[in-house]
């Protein structure tokens, strides 16, 4: 990876014209949206670019459809494609906000559990009586970060796991992406869970059916670039120049700043709004979304 | 139990006349501080006053003495009562902030574990080379409320606890207490862990050795008053009425009314810094308290 | 004045039985909404109640109408009272937020004002192109307090008022009523400004068309009830004493405390949110409350 | 300006070789710290620089040396450079803390306001009662920006300084740097005031002598780069490029894109706890840092 980024789209972009074998993508466009949809079905294609075997959904709002119609359809999307890859309508799910909520461009997780409508107490006599007897179970956790807490995220997602037994773990991350034109506009879904050493920390332990058991679908946004990679995405937009020599030119210097633009605050706030609704929509599609704006803030 | 309270100290203080068998009340002054400890030794005090068998350590600080030389004594008069409750010095601590921070009364537990310095995943080579080799291993966690996560807090502990196998637990929350008077300035330190529907939030579950399987110390800082309890005692300062008269008088409206005062903001604030720094130091008696400042911030 | 109030809707409810001319107090209901507005056309009648001759409207939401339906009509009869108030549509209107955000029970005025959409900017060419030169002119300020600036709030205005010249000021505060089942779900809107000696902090300059020589339409929300009001009113629920001896009884110990529900984060929030768009939607009636909720966020 | 900046030094640097006449530039050890002070003191030279005539004292704190020893050091030297160039020591002085406080890396201002003590307020019998007949007196402001108050900055400033009459002015503000090494490790401290058109948010007005009447004192820090910027710094470090090249090749994508580190909340707090103590020690040199810090929280 000449790049650092965690967007599946970015890096099989840039393998495009070796022609893997075992990675398909398409292009989709709903209302305002495109939706990519990219299949890695090998692992000779799952070594190239670097993720794992499995589906990852991007999801693009275009940068100046900032409008109340284009936030409900965006919600909507995200919904349909977070029910889709969840491919399963009944158990109990745990929503996992990883990240840092003291710092703001890897606080998405965190701020989109504060979001979350968790349902897994609601139970019995209490549930029939508000009329919520037909809400699928859900429960919620920010398990914070290693330097704070001293325990890998990785550790407490999978003791809560292995104690509440949910059928399926969403994950939600901040990413980082190889230029400043996706940050906060663009979400990642897929169905492969979190990979370790990427993400905004760089730090993180692996969240997948191979470590907690069950299903992890993970949804991420973007919200830092490498310094270094950024450098070379401007240079690279007037003159051709190879990743090879971009690298040894930025890399002693640029390893490792990583930067978020000067409205990270408002990205973040507006980006967990959307996926915390999202969510929300995906696990109870018997609510209306108007009812689940309302019960979310 | 006619006034609700947290506070084994004003417990006892009402049912002194009574003159109970199995209690041992002692005050001590040290500096500007007062330290009233009370042991509870028999099953049928325990009935009485409503709290479990064990040690309950008030340390209060007197309210006009706010200054810098004051808030390091309160912190070393903690931090050793903490220690001695502790009563072992090499374990892994998981320290575990209770409540709920976006409700700024609930937040203490939350904001303490904001200033712990977490070091259990501090090891090996990477210690020694840091020089923090001579480190206690501390884990800290904020589990959340139920209601947003849909976890019980002592769910959440008990999970953790189980696979990182701490030798203590030590358990942050905010509590009740008869009168405002105390709130902010008095805090409560006991080895007899979290009893069931107390605290500010009145629906948790018990923290305990019973429960949890390791020893468990709590610490808790008023930071509400009920409604009725608030009325009844300003009532009482000038006219003796019985405590079931003044229930009798306001149950019906005051009972669901917990009240703080205007500046909590300030009170959580500074309860939050104090709490951390005394644990820190009861941890890490290596470190000088100037370090702790510095490392806590 | 017995117990401490802002609300004239509470004053004039102590004094009713005295049946003072010059007093004209009228409830209406609009869908879940009572509106009580209070005329005091007297001098001696001001004397009495303790409140400047003018117009109080006082909308209260009914507790248990929690839903996305009634939120709607509150803001909509919201806005109607202060355009009714401000009774001018064409000149600058300065919204001014009083108040200290680092205290939640105080921060009402500032958090309103960062959800004003100020256009007195917004001018000339830049205004048609985009859309918006039919937008009334508003400017917003929240200019702290007397002890974080050295400056009284009273001043600020003053020197702003004199500089940018409105035709209007609108001033939001946090109030103290007289019951802790008003706060949060009762708004006061008045054409007579704000008095010294009131509200919350209670060291305030008068802000009057007296004081700053434009008119002044005063919009609070009770957030605090004083300790000795409170017990106060608690007693009197179940046994009808007098003012005097509630106040002889209590005033010693419970004068200074000003006490607020555990849930102030939440009812501040919510509050600001409602008068925020409330006055967005007096000022631009042009404008869908739609649009309005999408440019607030 | 080939580069965007806000700091004097890093234009000097730029425009060394040309041997400008008019521009004086020395360094200075102290402790930890390196002092740079520049003298802008031709017509000329203010032109070439983009500075106006007057003096510019930069002083930068080691990266490495993050401990609590430098800390006071750096607050001490900053101190010493604001009081030589209030070169005044009796006169009220009005603090203004500029830019927006929801964006994190323009929230500096606003956040140093929160740790001044304002002392204009307290007097007379009340000083003389607390023993404060001794402090200067000093107000302070966080005046908003345009966008969310519809004032400008200059207005709220010039309206205040008409009617409290301070003999001098102390602005700080968030500054763009070429580089990202030196965000938050870097205060420019100038008697120069505020030019229009630099700073984080590029759209503020002239705070000077010119147009307040009083000197202007202004302090600032480094939070973003801009994107160009930055990738001509990184192509620089490694290969000698002009100014112009790089200019060329990034401007049309680059141009608008500010970047700020992902440790911003951590910069920004930082750099506003050390600035406001700096402030207080330069206003109040009567009082002990001790004293300071602990009213300053």
């Amino acid at each position: 990876m000449i790049f650092r980024t965690d967007l599946a789209m970015e890096l099989e972009e840039q393998h495009r014209s070796e022609q893997i074998p075992g990675i398909v993508s398409q292009d989709e466009t709903v209302g305002n949206l495109t939706i990519n949809k990219i299949q890695i079905t090998s692992e000779e294609a799952a070594q190239k670019i670097g993720k794992p075997i499995g589906e990852y959904v991007t999801v693009t709002v275009p940068p100046f459809s900032d409008d109340v119609t284009s936030a409900n359809e965006e919600i909507e999307a995200m919904a349909q494609q977070i029910q889709r890859l969840i491919n399963d309508d009944k158990g109990l799910v745990l929503v996992a906000g990883l990240g840092n909520h003291q710092i703001t461009p890897d606080a998405l997780g965190p701020k989109v559990i504060e979001g979350i409508i968790a349902t897994r107490h609601i139970k019995g006599e209490v549930a029939e009586a508000a009329g919520l007897s037909h809400l699928r179970p859900v429960a919620a956790i920010a398990p914070g970060v290693l330097g704070q807490t001293g325990i890998e995220t990785g550790e407490v997602v999978s003791s809560i796991v292995k104690d509440i037994q949910p059928s399926c773990v969403v994950a939600v991350d901040a990413l980082a992406s190889r230029s400043l034109d996706r940050l906060g506009c663009t979400v990642q879904i897929s169905n492969t869970g979190i990979s370790p050493g990427s993400g905004v920390a760089n730090t993180r332990k692996e969240l997948s059916k191979n470590s907690l058991g069950v299903p992890v679908v993970s949804i991420g946004v973007p919200t830092v670039v490498d310094g270094t990679t950024l450098a070379g995405d401007l240079l690279q937009a007037k003159e051709m120049m190879s990743d090879e020599q971009i690298r040894e030119r930025f890399e002693p210097r640029g390893a490792m700043m990583m930067v978020t633009p000067r409205e990270i605050d408002l990205v973040i706030q507006r980006a967990a709004k959307a996926i915390s609704l999202a969510i929300n929509r995906a696990l109870q599609p018997k609510m209306s979304l108007d009812d689940i704006v309302y019960l979310s803030e």
